[in-house]
């Protein structure tokens, strides 16, 4: 059985980098890491889903038992990725999808240097703040937050292995699958 | 002006590359790198077009004037590849495309660690041999020699970043254009 790629993917809040992985993760030959986190679930966030919700003491326990492969601080909370369910995909052949943020990506890119780094960038600034406000789930307050994360993280792109702008949806949906293509077809992932 | 990228194909006689090269260049983002060589004419092919045709002499005074990128003899001809035309496209952004054997890609690695190289495989030296058979225009005992060269060259794939198989025709054309499109999202070539 031929091993899956290890694919990491960041972007900054408000690049559709969801909607992206949504249309990506239709191909049964992707297994999507679900991070665990203590952040609270948004309106719809499903346990298990979208992530598994852990409290502050969960977390604590299972990095003290060297449970994740990653974790990390974020705006208050611990995000993580759990080992596990990675290595198993991975031996079974599916592409694994970790969707982490910058910090997260490059513990990655030491822990596991043949992993994959696609970073999802917007058209521009002001592009991410009107899909923040189009999107009505923050308060201006958060949505200034994260606008100064956006433009920190934007920095961050060249630690990455390609870029993707988001401008025309399809677009980017066709060039995420390029990427992928072109690194099945890589003869070192032969 | 972003620079083009240098993309070395190289395969096996009887592999379809020519087709598969063809529907590529349609392209016009594309420049097809034109070798020269000492060999006669087959039927249909022009000069300039499908290659610069030079007498020995022609040949050996331009390597003596340093004209060539790499040079290489194969079954008792000299083909080459000519430096300033590349160089030009790549500079005007243009991708540009070298069309050549095992022996001269591996000079160019050496030369141009940046370009990309790409090995397009048969499905099976059967297949090799079927379509040969049906172009033609080769004799039973050139046939014969090309098989044992296709199997050569075959043992060296590994060198190469890229591996296309082409079983089906339209797949193979898609997997170029992915492994293309990649390469022009890598952040490195950006």
């Amino acid at each position: 059985m031929k091993k899956g790629l290890l694919i990491v993917v960041s972007a900054p809040s408000g690049c559709g980098k969801g909607t992206i992985l949504r249309q990506i993760l239709k191909d049964e030959k992707y297994y999507y890491s679900v991070s665990a986190t203590t952040r609270k679930p948004r309106e719809g966030e499903i346990d298990g889903v979208h992530y598994c919700f852990l409290s502050h003491e969960q977390f604590e326990n299972l990095i003290t038992e060297n449970a994740f492969l990653e974790h990390a601080s974020y705006c208050g909370n611990y995000y993580g990725t759990l080992r596990k369910p990675i290595e198993e995909n991975l031996a079974n052949g599916h592409h694994v999808i970790l969707e982490i943020e910058v910090n997260g990506a490059m513990q990655i890119r030491k822990l596991c240097p043949e992993a994959k780094f696609i970073f999802i960038a917007p058209p521009s600034l002001e592009a991410v703040k009107k899909r923040l406000e189009h999107r009505g789930t923050e308060s201006p307050e958060v949505i200034n937050q994260r606008l100064q994360q956006a433009e920190e993280e934007l920095n961050c792109k060249n630690q990455y292995d390609y870029c993707i702008i988001n401008d025309v949806l399809q677009e980017a949906i066709a060039d995420f699958k390029s990427v992928i293509r072109a690194e099945e077809l890589k003869i070192q992932n032969a």
